[in-house]
């Protein structure tokens, strides 16, 4: 499990600090099944049922796709796309050499975006891996028209062989669609909605191909769900859902997760989705934002420091880096750094990391620490649950529907209207 | 110029809507270097500066590093990082086959990113590019030392010469290490804050190697600072500095940059330092987040939509796409998409961001539109010198010294004491 840390967030408690009574009437809620939105909770029983159903399948398609494509074009986007991006970033920031490149399309409507990465794939052996509940969200549905299209031009009568569908279990037209071509498709379970649904298909596929041990994540993910059910103030996510929530109700309206490794860039793009979607709503919600440590300490250090006291982090951090490197020494030490000389970068990166937190509680930003041992599959299965476990009871402690997401049709209405789709009002 | 649209902002406003008076008095205030922090601006002329001076020399030593390397190494944190990467990144999203490969590190303390770095880079040819007011900040430091190592093992007696240092003209210890090793150096001007330094060497030697148009950016630049001198509410800077001091007294306390050009994500980070850095002090400013759309109206569309109405969203459009793709027609149709079909990305793109603004209006988000011809050479020195320009403006409207960073010191304080520096309380 990851361990949470409030000793910096104290100082700024008003009255008794965190209601954990609120946190485990959240829990109690979450777990029997009895709140708003309920029938969109089968993400945390969802690792034992995938281990024992897809999950064989699942690592053989990778291995199919491994051993015969140089890269696999993911096309999802949303749920559909940030969680696999996430931790393959995550966990294989560079691809080793055996490794497919794994090509995000279907996630935008840029010409150029989609123009660059057909240049980049080139003439290279490829799969597809299509993420999509209904087939019809505009832009991924985009996407697989071109590179169905690709696939056909290349691979002829086998293109269907390429193709994989990551989908509903029985409706929709790209289940349809899959059905008819004979695509190998992969379930996204009706009661798991996209952003909870990084340990279904749609992120393990994309990770297992990327080289990510897809079993041991899902082994680690059991063993978390079971332990994060906890029913007691000493549950990490009762911390963090409990703390952020009266963190929110004294003032701090603006979230801050921060990381001192450049790979957790879109953990946090997906950590993000997960509560910003299922917070804000109702007019209420924390904002949630990202920084990049030690990076952005020089960019928006400044205003974490003196801005605006609508601000808290939570800080990512790892125990123990993958790698070591020790600081050379130099007899001349024109650059005076010689104090540092001889020590590992990754015991320089923990006193600064411990200098940031000091530095930023004195300016007035509650600290909150999330330690995580490794950055690995256990560390990344450790991380989903959590956040995810703690976004549910963080939800309903604030009073929202954590499992819905109403707003996100607004934009698409309009857009069907002005595209001229038919039947579009 | 860019031009800005606040039609979608007007509805929010209140009273009289953004006071240009203020921005006329700010914009003077600016102009005359009568305000605080008169004594960094010298960005606003710098571009004619940096055509009769350096930009020969900048241009040359790329074309050596060019001709030579595979790889350039960019050493440099903040200002001395975020613009050179958002710049390539937005005009140079993949590199061309013969352009080097552009690593960026000494922005951080990760081991595990400097060690990936070093094996992609391999035992490529390679040059380094450093750049340090000082030559002190410990995260380029560090990497330095590691740098010149590498380089040293590798050309030997000719290591200096693949050094090319980016510095204080006459002052500190980098400056004091390219004299001694005689380095090829450039420099970063007294008058000019890290955070406005992209169009000087420390910006322009980075892109000139990644095959960006340098002469050709300095030349718009040039036009584009004349052009911003304009004092009228006709002045793009002055709109968007007036209507978001605006916003931002009215309860607006975030700003979220968007764009639909994935390409644009490290000019988001550029932008958040420049205004985070400038404004975040005495306890105020308005908090930038950035988003990348349409991705992201599946992850903070939610919120955007029905969140807390705490937040604008200033979007910035370019007016063509570089490149065209237009979506394939299918005889079957099973996808429903052949309303599109035909029709040229850029234009399903360009509703869709008319549909999201019309969407997002309706939920209560400001909007401010920013709009930029193309993505190109001319298009970056129009944003970067309105951005800068507006954000002078808007700094002087909001009270506060736009040019200082004060709180960014306490970390480092903190930082080596912890590290036992010499010297250090």
């Amino acid at each position: 499990m990851v361990r949470v840390d409030l000793s910096g967030a104290k100082q700024f408690f008003k009255g008794s600090g965190p209601d954990f009574e609120l946190a485990r009437q959240a829990h109690e809620t979450l777990a029997s099944g009895t709140g708003a939105g309920s029938d969109f909770t089968g993400w945390m029983a969802f690792p034992r049922y995938m281990k024992e159903h897809e999950l064989d399948r699942i690592v053989a398609a990778a291995e199919t796709i491994r051993s015969r494509s140089k890269a696999l074009v993911v096309i999802g986007i949303g749920g559909s796309y940030l969680g696999a991006r996430g931790a393959i970033e995550l966990l294989r920031p560079i691809p080793a050499k055996e490794d497919p490149q794994i090509f995000f399309v279907g996630n935008g409507l840029s010409a150029d975006y989609l123009c660059d990465t057909l240049d980049r794939l080139g003439d290279a052996d490829f799969d597809v891996n299509v993420i999509s509940k209904s087939g019809t969200t505009l832009e991924p549905a985009v996407a697989f028209r071109i590179f169905r299209e690709k696939l056909a031009q290349k691979y002829g009568a086998d293109a269907d062989k390429h193709i994989f569908a990551t989908t509903d279990a029985a409706r929709g037209v790209l289940k349809g669609l899959a059905n008819e071509n004979g695509w190998e498709s992969f379930v996204i379970p009706d009661d798991i909605g996209g952003r909870f649904s990084v340990l279904t298909a749609v992120g393990l596929l994309p990770m297992a191909v990327a080289g990510i041990d897809v079993r041991k994540v899902i082994d680690c993910a059991i063993e978390e769900m079971e332990a994060l059910d906890l029913r007691s103030p000493e549950n990490p996510a009762w911390q963090y859902a409990a703390a952020r929530q009266h963190l929110y109700r004294s003032g701090y309206g603006v979230e801050i997760l921060g990381c001192y490794e450049p790979s957790f860039r879109f953990m946090a793009e997906w950590w993000k989705q997960l509560y910003g979607e299922s917070e804000g709503k109702d007019g209420i919600g924390i904002f949630p934002a990202s920084v990049e440590f030690t990076a952005d300490l020089h960019s928006m250090g400044q205003y974490i420091q003196e801005g605006a006291r609508i601000i808290y982090e939570s800080i990512v951090r790892f125990d123990r880096s993958l790698r070591s490197y020790a600081i050379p020494f130099e007899q001349a030490n024109a650059d005076g750094l010689n104090y540092v000389a001889g020590r590992n970068m990754s015991e320089v990166s923990s006193i600064a990391a411990d200098a940031v937190k000091e530095a930023h509680i004195s300016g007035g930003v509650p600290n909150i620490q999330i330690n995580v041992p490794r950055r690995d599959e256990a560390g990344f299965a450790a991380l989903v649950c959590f956040f995810e476990m703690a976004c549910g009871i963080s939800g309903y402690i604030s009073g929202v529907n954590p499992f819905n997401q109403p707003g996100v049709e607004a934009y698409k209405k309009n857009m069907f209207r002005m595209l001229g789709k038919p039947g579009a009002v």
